[in-house]
């Protein structure tokens, strides 16, 4: 048996993709749209507040496309409070005019493939700590999709030895410092949690970066013959100002 | 032909995901939501009285994401007593206000790969039979997945000798012994009942630990080479004096 | 090119899976409902009154799990009868309050890999002519799942030369054997008619069993090697005297 | 690059598939239910009379199981004319009270990989005419299931030689020549139209043929190796007379 | 690794595949449908006055057979843009009577496989600006499939050298130049952006070129041994003036 690569854990994160039921949404009053939107700014305002003590973060992104309207996307340090969260916004009056069409769930992971060896407890580590524990940037535009790391004939992700895999895993950090400047890169471990082993979130202010990341990184080993992907999803930042706008029926 | 492992069965199982049509519920009145809790909590009590004879068993968690909202799962001697709870349920006030959104039927299931000769009877070993049927532990977390051995190329799992799979489960079980403290697993078969072999659920009050016992084993050979995995589903437990807060709406 | 098995074949086969829209059927009168019950019994008389005749035969049985609550099962000598059975069934009033899950068109198969060579004309043979116009068994439990023979890389049924076909199927059969007094298999051909090439129905009154016959199957080379597997549906017999209790609503 | 086949391309074709929503469809009143047939009737009378032009053809045969209810095919010259009639045929009363589950775009088709060496133009000759622009039989019973050629490792049909492919068609062609009195083989090109590369419709009074050819075929190099299927309807012809019947509500 | 190709990278796309809700756009009354058609109308206006300025293009299609009744496709300078005229659609009256079918969001891209050369910033040569910011043709008919290039075993396109990349997609692009005159291609990158790495869109006056094209580029090995296709969608022109037609109801 392989080694496996030790992870260091931050927080939970739920993505919840939503698509707006817009025929429902128009049927009601002015008023009544008026009174959901100020409810779902509320629910906003507390998830701020938690991010302004730095006790959670969020963002809120339109996705573009028929996958899906907007995505909520809610880092909390338990399971109990992402889904408390959820509930609370199934229960809101926007929700029921809301489609759910996919969702997340996984936890802010670093890996150790590019770690120095060191012997302080990297949990006290402040740079680890605001990577584990990451306030999300108000980037322009969002990119998410789930990942897998092959495991087919001879191309077995798994079946490699820690050396081979921290050797790939370098080149292919070495794509991803070339972006350090453009894009944020959050990756979240999911096995166990849901249906891919991870699920990773590009933030930038330059949609085409992540067409060129995604695309550069496909020729890399790691990805050109381990690499097993979900659905891509983009989208726009959402602004709490601009939700009214979002939401607005002439 | 390669001899097949011998297993010792106990109780059928049935896992029930439902997601709450939360705008249907909400367009209840008070008194009406009031009147389908109470039933649900007259079905659960009946449960609870058939678990404390010891005569079944069954647990109720909250499921995150968008997959489910809970997920109801009974132990039962017979196939006949899952499906009429699985009806009662279904004629339940609070079923109307619930979409099903996955179900397995399994199981519970000792394999003899890494058994002990003996000349007992196994059915009568009382440490067997706590297993066979088994009362679930009340662990804050649970994490359910269906999986199957792979039947691919080079890598057919029914094509190795039970030497061969014998060795490889027993390194495939130190692993799991490795997290006994910390996550208890139930193994339950499916072959025959439902679309995948096996059916595995694990209970434990860290979430992560999850994460860590799937991953870990993702390196051993057993499931690097020969694991085919469904989908993961994880949640919180819904005590019984939870449920009101989880369905209350304002 | 290889040279195909050759088939008898008895009557065509439709398996039909329906759930019920228990929230719908609540919503009817009590004596509505009657009603809607007492017309599916008259339809079932008349095909009880058709298998008293051996001009056909069928099973009612419940499914354990969200994917279906019923199966009705419907053997006749034409494609033409099970479509006019089907349209009758749609205009019943109880049709209205089923959402159709899964739907399974064959007809009754008997291959020659097992067969002795005979002069006689098989179809006249009553021991054949009973396997081909089965009066279904009314056994506790079914098990229903499609299946195809693999087509692969190196695992090609279709390539392999009649012999050695011929030998892996009678090894096959072998374990079959072995289950003669607590297992009743029913295989159908669909190559041509459904999305897989046969459909396996199997009848007992020990559900446990068809866990066993499955598992051991699958070690053995046909079905570790060359099988590819649908759903698996597993459910209890509805006699017509407890469908009223199933259908009852409080 | 090895040398595409060429092929001789007829009339265009839609196979559309649609369940009827009986529930609906029985709470029309026995008038309105009339008039929707007649209107439904019409439509098919300026089918037959193209028909009757030679300028097209159609054909309307149930399915039987869950996947439709009937399937209604019609040839045409343009992509056009298709449009429009599936347009018409939607804007339909009767459409209301269908719901579509699968249609199928392509083109009749005839391959070169059996054709003489001619300097004729093919378009010109009036048995290959009969075959691009054909009037559809009108036997008992109808078979459709989109494929592929396969291009998987070993397997892929495309980097054949001309001369393999034409080999390995020839024998795959004279067991269609076996069925050449029972069964009416239409094929029919979808690359570029729709989700494989082509449609294939058989015809046949005897539905136990369409097992037996598909059967047989499968055993062929062509299809062992390098035929990947969809899925398959199989239904009975539905008479402009029997139309009544089939919608008819007590 | 392998060198990635260099792209240049046009105007962002979205393209929006719908059903018409035809029972509930019947039951409108007829002024109601004209006041819906009159604003649809004037929402194209507005993209004709953009295309007028070449800031941006787009065309509506019909497409034929259930995947979709038609295609919108809007090309612009941002995903802002896009996401904007994508929400103002989602509002108009005539969204109410559509179901979102399928989309695909991608960039206009020309790859440097075939380039040449040069020194000159090519964002300024109006060859290639021309192709990175087209103005959409008015063809009779469109053709859309998603693909992308296979990563699987010995056919890792990935794996490949640029040398070998630029080799085959040489030869491949031969076989587009053979359709120049019948065929335009509109080839977008979605890498990051959507499901596939590529969408494809030809135009052309015959639909038959489609198939020709690529069923002709089925065996050159690009696409036979590196092409993997997503579903084709196929359909006809929807002038402005035609679509009162499309969507009249006697």
């Amino acid at each position: 048996m392989s080694e496996p690569a030790q992870t260091l854990d931050g927080w939970y994160t739920l993505q919840d993709f939503r698509t707006m039921d817009w025929a429902s949404w128009k049927r009601l009053s002015s008023d009544e749209r008026q009174a959901a939107i100020h409810e779902f700014s509320q629910y906003l305002d507390k998830l701020n507040a938690v991010q302004d003590q730095k006790e959670g973060s969020h963002a809120l992104y339109t996705i573009v496309g028929q996958k899906a309207d907007f995505m909520l996307m809610i880092l909390r340090p338990t399971l109990e409070e992402l889904n408390e969260l959820e509930n609370e916004f199934n229960k809101l009056t926007i929700a029921e005019y809301t489609i759910p069409t996919y969702s997340y769930v996984s936890v802010v992971e670093l890996s150790n493939y590019m770690a120095k060896e060191s012997k302080e407890d990297p949990y006290q580590n402040p740079y680890v700590r605001g990577r584990l524990y990451p306030i999300l940037p108000k980037t322009k535009h969002v990119c998410f999709y789930p990942m897998d790391k092959r495991r087919q004939g001879n191309d077995n992700w798994y079946m490699l030895s820690m050396e081979e895999r921290k050797e790939l895993m370098y080149s292919h950090g070495m794509i991803g410092r070339k972006y350090a400047g453009v894009i944020k890169q959050l990756i979240c471990g999911s096995v166990g949690f849901d249906d891919f082993e991870w699920g990773v979130t590009l933030f930038s202010d330059e949609a085409l970066q992540f067409k060129k990341i995604v695309y550069e990184m496909r020729f890399d080993e790691v990805s050109a013959r381990y690499g097993e992907f979900g659905s891509f999803f983009v989208g726009n930042i959402l602004e709490d100002n601009d939700l009214e706008k979002f939401l607005y029926i002439q």
